[in-house]
């Protein structure tokens, strides 16, 4: 057993039934959503409040013992494996939704709550709270501040850190502090919420977070279309916010991934068909009426070969559950799948994808797209086996391409899913020296002795 | 004349034409927007390039001089005082609009471009920036960054930080450093856009925006509504959004503003009215009118004594004239005005409005109350003479009740205006001693030498 002395004072914090020692529980929180990272931890730890999770890193602090703070482990670029060993510090059983208040749009919530269960209780207030990353119904709200989560909503509602007004976080050194507050606007010095939002676990251990929220749209609509032309697609798109309609949602998924959805679904799609636009509209009954009137005619003007309002919310429901199939059917083509998350301007997005057309091609590796059309955030999703040492060395190759080719077009690293250990040999690349050089020395402000999350985001870190 | 060596070296930078050192030009650049500060500068510089800001400051850095970066100076938490002499460097000079991208929905621009200048380049284009500080007409985009700035659009729109997607920085040493970019999702590491946004000229000079842009709204309606009682204008605000409805402005005046308007003005408003509702929705054409019909009916159920909507663009600009009006009435009101920024929780605001009556009663100071209902930012302003003496003390008292009534309603010191000199004092109240800490810590390895806006944010600095 790894340092006994430890584990007794960790068992002493948060109770013997909350500490797992054995090779089997600690082979599940080795990995997260990552496909090709994975280390053990030497201890997992599931405290239930916040004075315990000050115990814990107190103790590691003192002991200069790694701890690496985890959600559900939905992440996706490796923010959550304990690449270091030490603790694994899983939030799930501080899972308390601690106030939902209508009259200041806020909720204070643990970071343990599941935000699929965040979004049924908000949805009997008639609220909303929009991030909506791809792993809602597993993913913690306190994993989505940690990443700074997106999803399909962002182009209208914004990222998490739009929504994030207040948070207790557990510093490295075991202090409790109090950022930010319940208002929606709030000056006072420097702006630490977003600091510590999209840190990915590196400064502290948020405890509570709370969330600005918005009045429920009264309606909904969804509109489905299919192109023959990618270009075309992506024109309407552009055509559809010049007309000043912001839809909730405009998804893209390419050839491959509609023949996977119609193989899986018969909804009757057109299997050679380019490219499927889905697009959300939402707000009062009078404006989603006419907004999406508005679409149907700009994608009907724009070539689109189908174009379709869906009739109500089970038909709506079914072109959402067919994207999500896409999802699936995407992980489920090969043995090994890199979800990408470059991202790169809208006004160059035809550019790059033209770009990972030519990759693909010159590196035999199948690259297909899902993502968001509004936001130049299309997820380029690559096909390999990391059985095969030889695929792995060429897609490290590859994806650098792909780095390459985004930063070039004035994009980014990462859209969504953060640096993390997929992307840390990259960072400097995408970063002036000196803002990495700035963000190490923050880091080293709340962290001297370097105990929280180790090794992520920066080389050598 | 002060240090002629460094002021040689200064106009070699810049030229002799863009160095001031007269009296009467240094006394223009001893204030800005706050009433109750004033110092004056050794020098200002006008410089028109990044490459003269980063050897200006180099040169400042090596001697150990104060640079107080200055726009328009409108600020009104004594940001772009030089309150500890030195030089001004003052961005107006560097005004230029380097690109608007359609396609993209960006806008890049130098510092010392005016608001109002981005805004009508943008209206041609069809495009919109949301952020809309009251001293729209004359401040900086650049002063807007330094500051975060906020106005009646935020309810909806959010404040400037949601909109600025990249930014060039001179650093304190002179290092020019490029931060985020052009996308609008964008995860490398810790957020150093939000850090340097609301900073207060603090950490470095901002050369070069790269700002968010939505599609101009095609439609929108101004609805006018006057309460007897304050306590049911609120009530209607709250209605009107738990109906999902978020309105793109609601802004409230009280009974003193009602009548200076109605005196400068004569639209007919009751002298006697309690409150006045100012609202105004955007979107499609659809949306706007179904959504300005439901407002009215909430307002007539809710007891408004009138609620009318504007016909037209005229009468829509006579009413946010009025709202002007206020704001300058309220100015001209008396001999020295505190228009303060504390912030409450939004379900706190009718507890917060009682507080006030309390302490402008028990201190005999007029505090007359004008600002944004939807957030609970809804600066009260205190009359006074700055020219007694005894009333400046009961003034600090009195300013320090009201913070301290905020505080205990779960709000902030400042919701817009920032810290600068104004409330420094009293920032220990309002954060943790370590989250001071941690900020001054970040100040210190930006800056050194704390020659950026020196004695700024926090006593002692």
């Amino acid at each position: 057993m790894w340092r006994p002395d430890i584990i007794k004072q960790l068992e002493a914090i948060v109770g013997k039934d909350s500490v797992l020692t054995e090779k089997e529980d600690l082979a599940t929180y080795a990995y997260d959503g990552t496909t090709t990272w994975s280390h053990r931890p030497d201890v997992v730890v599931l405290p239930v409040t916040t004075l315990q999770i000050s115990s814990i890193l107190k103790l590691a602090n003192e002991k200069r013992i790694p701890v690496t703070p985890r959600g559900s482990g939905t992440n996706i670029s490796g923010g959550s494996i304990p690449i270091c060993g030490g603790i694994v510090l899983c939030t799930t059983k501080m899972n308390r939704v601690l106030e939902i208040n209508r009259a200041n749009l806020t909720a204070t919530v643990e970071p343990g709550v599941v935000l699929q269960d965040l979004n049924n209780l908000l949805a009997k207030e008639n609220l909303f709270y929009p991030p909506d990353p791809q792993s809602f119904l597993s993913c913690t709200v306190g994993g989505t501040v940690a990443e700074n989560s997106g999803g399909p909503l962002c182009i209208k509602y914004g990222v998490t850190k739009q929504y994030v007004l207040g948070m207790e976080v557990v510093l490295p050194d075991g202090y409790i502090i109090k950022i930010g507050g319940s208002t929606v606007k709030n000056r006072t010095g420097y702006d630490l919420l977003h600091l510590f939002t999209g840190s990915e676990g590196t400064l502290g251990i948020v405890t509570k977070i709370t969330l600005r929220l918005i009045p429920k749209p009264a309606a909904k609509r969804t509109i489905f279309a299919i192109f023959d032309d990618m270009t075309a697609a992506g024109a309407v798109v552009s055509k559809i916010l010049a007309n000043g309609i912001v839809p909730a949602k405009i998804e893209f998924v390419d050839n491959f991934v509609i023949r996977r959805i119609e193989e899986k679904m018969q909804i009757g799609l057109p299997v050679d068909a380019n490219t499927m636009l889905l697009i959300d509209v939402d707000g009062s009954l009078a404006a989603v009426e006419s907004e999406a009137k508005q679409i149907l005619d700009l994608l009907n003007e724009g070539g689109a070969k189908i174009a379709r309002l869906a009739k109500d919310d089970a038909e709506s429901m079914m072109y959402w559950k067919a994207r999500s199939a896409g999802f699936a059917a995407i992980y489920s083509a090969a043995r090994t799948v890199i979800a990408e998350d470059v991202t790169v301007p809208r006004d160059r997005l035809s550019d790059f994808i033209k770009k990972l057309d030519e990759i693909s091609k010159k590196s035999g590796f199948e690259i297909v797209l899902i993502g968001h059309a509004g936001d130049g955030n299309i997820h380029p999703s690559v096909f390999t086996d990391s059985r095969e040492k030889e695929d792995l060395e060429r897609l490290d190759q590859t994806l650098t391409e792909i780095f390459e080719a985004a930063l070039e077009l004035g994009g980014t690293l990462s859209g969504e899913h953060g640096i993390g250990l997929e992307k840390k040999r990259l960072l400097a690349k995408a970063l002036d020296p000196r803002a990495i050089d700035i963000m190490r020395n923050i880091k080293g402000i709340l962290d001297p002795n370097n105990i929280m999350n180790p090794n992520k985001i920066w080389e050598n870190s």
